[in-house]
């Protein structure tokens, strides 16, 4: 009978890497041409911790982690080794062959998801699939209903499903997505721009959840099979939820018979804290969902439930890629890299560094309206005129230009427009790598201001 | 100023590889309590040209590439080096970012595409992916119409959406999926069993093509937008449409301003050429979709259009890890590979080889009812009996569960199923990687007849 | 206490009729203005019998009786006697209430329906509220279930809901209906036109059906809650489905447990029966609906069922004026009318009588392409060319303006159009009121020839 | 030529006249069976005035003018005698004709209409066809948009569209309504419990409608075709909108491009105005809807736009009945009675005087949680206990029923319920025909009060 052998290389080192390094002006330019997708001008050649370096040779500190993902450095050494290993053993099994990553993954993420949420569908995809399992295991367990609803300016996806359930990119989108029948809306409890035009925390009596209630009882269309939310709203704006609103949320679910559903892409480890319930008090939904940093850099997807829920059959939850062990080494050193080099701590520090000194920048230039956090979750929302918060959209748009040519790079708001044309993209990001230092800290404080008097002297 | 340094390894070497080669018995049995999705009790852990070794140290000869995607073997060396290489560089960027291995995939791919299908969107995930942006772009390129045609027993992913164009697994499935008014469903031309009921080619006038005709003209919803096609069935049951039935389609979707979109997801060099426009003299759609073997072993997805369709916006096509360029490193290996290596000849040899042998032994077993090809893209239709054509449901699976036994793993045809109670599952499939020998063939043929006597035997 | 009297009069006769009788120029040209809807020149003063006058004094023999609804001539006497005592009693009661015309109305429909089609809903408004019934009955009495299939060219209503069962008006309705994810549609057997590109009955082998059957099975999106269908179809070209398909379509529904719903809207009595069934040798379906003639010409719908479905609650089906009694008392005379009169009887033999001699210059003129019956339901198909079947829809219109101006009015086909610009409207319907004697069909014939001549000039 | 002759009665009067007027016991007992909807067991012979007489000769006097329609009297001689003869003359014509009654009846509606509303479609077959036409023209002059938003509790119709307009009977309605994507609900400013828990008028910013321009502006899923409004909820439980909540959304909607809607089906001529606008001083949507009374009791539809709008093509709107003359003529006598009675200042001082001695009974009773009005639209809101607000669905019933027993008829808010269980049924409707006398009013109030004492003799 025959054997397996390991294979040949076909070709040499030098061809390869020739690849993945060598690139001309031609091949660059040329490029656009056959794209169908848009690509910015940059060509990011090499990252090592919270730094990128450019085709030019130009670096720069990154407050975006490229899209919030790489928490633990951009070419982390202890991922290159893990993946490196498994690439010489074995690239892809089919969706429901276990590996030994996946077997360990699992393991390890529930030996610190909270409460009893600690059954855990992992997928090497991202986090689109990650929430639309979330839908179905809802679907699954709750069969009389298949509504949901999720919060205005939310965000959970680009596949046709996922966007349904996101903000409308009003007058952009040139394409109506899947799924209008099946989702509706109700407004986040973003205070600082209140929906219900309260002014202060004390005359607030939670008006926007009296009315959210009032919506999925009498403006519904079903039973409501699950209300989807991120806990802390990241693309539309870095918002955290009053704990009070979520507290409500959870019990009326729990009431109702109506699982809660937290979308927590963004906030995993970055607020310095692994899952949200711990900001919160222990306040743990049905089913979450996790992806962006999770996977150490590689695409990675995760929908963890409670235990009681009963779970997938093969025909409701399975892709061609979710089960590729590449990624499931790299997510298993991220979560142990957190853990061994204590990153939730240095996130809660430097972010509390970060907030406290913005905060008296805030004393200086009235234009800076708003800051929000916690941990390195940070955004810095910009206004024209502390009297009508009109929203300082280019403000945004030039300090970020700016602080791009001091080597600096900080992120931007998802643009939350309307039919009616109003628009708001004037929230700035500080989210870099998690391993960042406190003279990293200074760096991007002291870009920031300058970036800042710059963007004000274009007003 | 902070300047970009290399970061320190945290974890010595044999730490890391601890996570991916070790496993107690007791970490395998406890993670089915902790996984919504069903697991296999195989757990493989090496995989090498052909072949795969579990966790026993049993070896198999692997006839479905593992979700048929590893088409130049299950740990490429050449992958592994570029792949590894790239992680020392920069493992993730955001979507709008160019990398030298994006960009080298581009132009290394629009070389070889069929005729004006030169625009190429390519992400780092997979299959699905391409299909939703397949969609998308054909929306955003005739603004007038949203509706889309697929064909009954067709696969084109498990979202919430493109479950809504693939077959519907009747009675299994305990959800509904999403965009149930985007799509219709028109018959495959599944010539062995005629849905018009013919019995033969002479008496056939393309009934079923008239038909699909007739429905599109006078069953629509609106203008249609797309007609979604894999020309060569694979999970439905591994047929090929008739070339003249392609020929009339395209015809016609030329005529009636319709796009014609393919998903060559399997076929892409499994056929023996890159493309299906090959194998059938040069029917091109407006739209392309590829995926599985593409990224080399690793998850990617590439929708290819003509040159003159408009693209997309950032906002219409976009996600967190589409632009991963680990992915595209080794898809670029998987396309020279496949070229220097001469694996299409190869495939068309040993496809051509195993499919003759095969018709050989129909001659002697008259429950093999159909057998279908090109190239290493083979299926075997099993029935009960020759007269009724019932499907040899059980007969199937025997056989698969027998020959897995014997050393080697046949593939399966997906549960087509009704409302009713009918099922179709008895088509195996024989994709092993397109690296196998004329001695590993003799030994698949080996090990098919055996196991087929032994199924035969529990009838 | 305070008790009941009978309201006086307000107005003296004649300010009354002068409002329902004396019309200006000014005021018939200044309508056009003030009205969301075209309104033909014409004005019809007073119909009786079978003949019309309109405001210029001009008497038209009307072989559409009005929308095919006066089957007991324009101004019945005994409905007018019927409605008139009903006027002075009472008006209007709310749904839930019965009166006695409802009651005796249910009493006599029921003691003519076929089988165990004993159930009924009767309302005061008309077909499409009568179709509605019908899905919510079936949805009611299969739960898991709520797609529906009509048939292509089919007609069921204008409102928003059935114009989605309906045949879609491509390129003439500017708005999109809904429900669009409820409906399929699948191939009605027009034999005449073959959908399966069939030319005769000898070579079929009902192809349409069994292609039919597929599509349900494996192109469903649930488990089909029921089939509606027009069994002589009626606007979209009066089709006779041939007595096999039915017989096979009543065996599949069964053997599915989907519903069989009938639309014998414009057949009831029109076809020398009162049920289709009586003319398809007992095919009952499951669900059958009425209107257009059972009101007497006021408006009526019903909705007719198995006597062991469960029925409606008071939310499930109820309208404000649906129980009005004055078209109950109406379509009493309107069945004792029929019976008493003998008009099925004469409804067959001026039909046949008609359609012989139709047959027969169907011999001289080459342009009529097909006849089509039963009784007073003639459909005459007008084509350009015998070889190329291409439709009359010119010859058609210029036939029955011809006509118009001759004193007889035919009807028309409604347009069957598709997106690619095809046209059918090429039917000219002969469906007068049923009372018309051997000397108005002569006359009918004449006026029909005469027409075609000048037609045929006109080509 | 044949020539058009008066048809001849068949019937003798006795005999028409017994299929009106006779009944048996057991005809009466046997309908249940055979009707597929529930019938109360009382049966009315006869109406005139604002009093009805049952089978047994028991009067009533009836404050619910039979689902609020029968404004001038239940059996009006001038209705009776237009329609009479009417029926002598032409009882029906298709839907594209014109005749003298519907010509008359539009120039007469539109001399009334207010502001630029000029533009009319009438129907003969009711309400629900009025809003869905009002929804068509929205779609055909707006054509970039197709979605809608209306209020919770509100109730448009029971068509399967016009049901995705209204409020969903949670826990009662077995099926679901079609277009589920088409509609999302915003909250009705139902003051005596705002939806977001304002206690009174001062501190009321109108949060309501700053959430509703929100959930417009950022929960939308297209453009926002059109907003549909009772400016004066009806069956949801008689709740007048404020008017600067109207003046709000009329500027928010011209802003905004999208038509502002209402249904006036209930009110018209019922509050003591014609229409909405007079009461609310001027407040006029862009298209209105009329039903219920309009049509003298007869069933009737309206659809009035802005004279600036595009109207219908044939195929765009058309029904079989819809041009009824007998129903025009009928609307015309309407009009006219409505005119010449001055029943509109009679209905605004029966209306406060009942009102106004209401208000005296609350200071009594303190299970009289809020009355409302203008007109003879008055509400009576029942509640257990003056600090809860606890709905008082049993007392209302039972007053009801009590009521009924002394010779009163009280009308019923449709039931509002929850999927959670919560149930609103407890507002009393005092709604008679708009002819009733001072001593009418008197015995109304007497049998109101017994009978409230009676039902809280009850709890």
């Amino acid at each position: 009978m025959v054997k397996m052998e390991h294979q040949k290389r076909l070709f040499i080192d030098d061809e390869i890497l020739s690849w993945i390094t060598d690139i001309t002006d031609d091949e660059i330019n040329e490029v656009h041409k056959k794209s169908l997708v848009p690509f910015y001008d940059q060509l990011f050649l090499e990252g090592h911790g919270a730094y990128l370096k450019d085709y030019t040779g130009k670096e720069f500190l990154d407050c975006t982690a490229q899209a919030w993902t790489c928490n633990i450095g951009f070419a982390n050494p202890d991922v290159a080794f893990a993946v490196g290993e498994q690439l010489k053993r074995l690239t892809h099994v089919r969706y429901g062959f276990p590996t030994i990553p996946r077997i360990k993954f699992i393991h390890k993420l529930t030996s610190i998801t909270p409460g009893n949420l600690k059954k855990i569908a992992v997928n090497a995809m991202g986090g689109g699939a990650a929430i639309e399992a979330a839908l179905r295991l809802a679907m699954i367990n709750k069969p009389d209903a298949e509504h949901f609803y999720t919060f205005t300016r939310g965000y959970h996806g680009s596949s046709l499903a996922t966007m349904t359930l996101s903000t409308r990119f009003a007058g952009v989108t040139r394409f109506r997505s899947w799924g209008l029948d099946k989702v509706s809306k109700i407004p986040f409890p973003y205070c600082y721009r209140c929906p219900m035009g309260q002014e202060n925390e004390k005359t607030c009596h939670l008006e926007c959840f009296e009315l959210a209630k009032y919506m999925i009882e009498y403006g519904s269309v079903d039973k409501g099979c699950g209300i989807l939310m991120e806990p802390l709203q990241a693309p539309g704006g870095h918002i955290p939820a009053p704990k009070r609103y979520l507290r409500e949320l959870q019990s009326f679910t729990q009431k109702n018979d109506i699982f809660l559903i937290f979308d927590e892409s963004q906030v995993f480890t970055r607020i310095g804290y692994w899952f949200s319930s711990d900001y919160y008090d222990g306040i743990i939904p049905d089913i979450t969902c996790l992806t962006k940093a999770v996977g150490g850099g590689l695409p990675m997807g995760v929908t963890i439930a409670r235990d009681d829920l009963i779970g997938f059959n093969a025909a409701e939850e399975h892709t061609t890629f979710g089960a590729n062990p590449l990624m499931f080494a790299s997510g298993l050193v991220f979560l142990n890299y957190i853990e061994k080099a204590d990153l939730l701590k240095n996130t809660r520090e430097q972010g509390d560094y970060l907030t406290s000194k913005l905060k008296q920048l805030q004393k200086k230039y009235d234009v800076i309206g708003d800051i929000r956090c916690p941990g390195l979750f940070i955004g810095v929302e910009l206004i024209k005129d502390p009297e009508t918060k009109e929203p300082g959209n280019a403000l945004c748009s030039d300090l970020i230009e700016e602080a791009m040519s001091q080597g600096v790079i900080f992120g931007h708001s998802a643009p939350i427009s309307s039919d009616s044309g109003k628009l708001f993209r004037n929230v700035l990001k500080i989210k870099p790598p998690l391993i960042i230092t406190r003279e990293d800290s200074d760096h991007i404080l002291e870009v920031f201001e300058n970036s800042l008097i710059e963007a004000i002297d274009y007003m």
